[in-house]
């Protein structure tokens, strides 16, 4: 892990957030656009819960762990539950969100090993427990299951969009 | 879009990097762990080439914009190519590396559906055109086919990881 003490000289930032657009891709990357949650959530996969675990298995600064922890509990993707009092410490466990965002992270990993490695083995393989296979994960429509291809979709506005039209 | 001028007070700032860790996770988030990375690659998919697309459709920042554009190049979700000499112009194409991604932004919109929306209306709908039917992006095993639950998963190192077992 490295980390970089750097010199700020500029002492006006201009700071940009994403803007609000009607898109639940905008609205996921309160969570996946950013790789320090993307990792939390992996490790929290992995069987973490704890903050020393987080900050052992990552070597994240502490307060930056604690804001990002803080804002995966707002987001409902882990929930903070005491395991300890006097001193009372908590424990961050995945909820159901966080369990389904685990398969973004799975759709990651399988882009990644296709495209970023560059003949370079995998460092990561998966089983499939219920089918006892070895598997990556695929994308495919939920409809006739075939693999998504950009090409072969459309989007367009749903009922929670300014520009939706009733058939 | 909402832009904010503030004051940084701080003068050294300490900039956490992701860890360099034999994860493709980690090496996806590269891309994926960063809104606007996110956001582009969302409005390429949806037909924008062009700086301009991209500044007005986002109300991105010019610096940001160069900066996000020559990373997603780097990266080879972009190839750049020069469609006017004099003054010389470019468009960013998405690669194969590229459109596959959009595989994962689809992952995301499906689980934002489910667990951002909190019962209200989605603003986007999807239809297959290749099987005619509105859909969502599921995330399956490649074997069995199964929608993949985390618990139902294991992680083994690969070939290309430090502590891989030969069988």
């Amino acid at each position: 892990m490295s980390s970089k003490l750097e010199l700020c000289i500029i002492i006006f930032v201009k700071r940009e957030e994403a803007p609000d657009m009607p898109c639940t891709i905008a609205k996921a990357t309160a969570v996946f656009g950013d790789t320090w949650n993307v990792l939390l959530i992996r490790q929290a996969c992995m069987g973490s819960k704890r903050f020393d675990e987080f900050q052992d298995e990552l070597g994240i600064g502490r307060n930056i762990l604690n804001g990002r922890l803080a804002a995966l509990v707002d987001e409902g993707v882990f929930s903070k539950v005491s395991y300890q009092t006097n001193p009372e410490r908590y424990e961050y466990r995945l909820t159901q969100k966080g369990r389904d965002a685990w398969r973004i992270l799975a759709a990651m990993a399988a882009w990644a090993d296709t495209h970023s490695l560059h003949g370079a083995p995998t460092p990561l393989v998966y089983k499939h427990k219920s089918c006892n296979h070895r598997m990556h994960a695929e994308v495919v429509c939920s409809h006739c299951g075939d693999e998504l291809d950009v090409r072969e979709v459309l989007a367009l506005p749903g009922p929670g969009h300014p520009e939706y039209k009733k058939k």
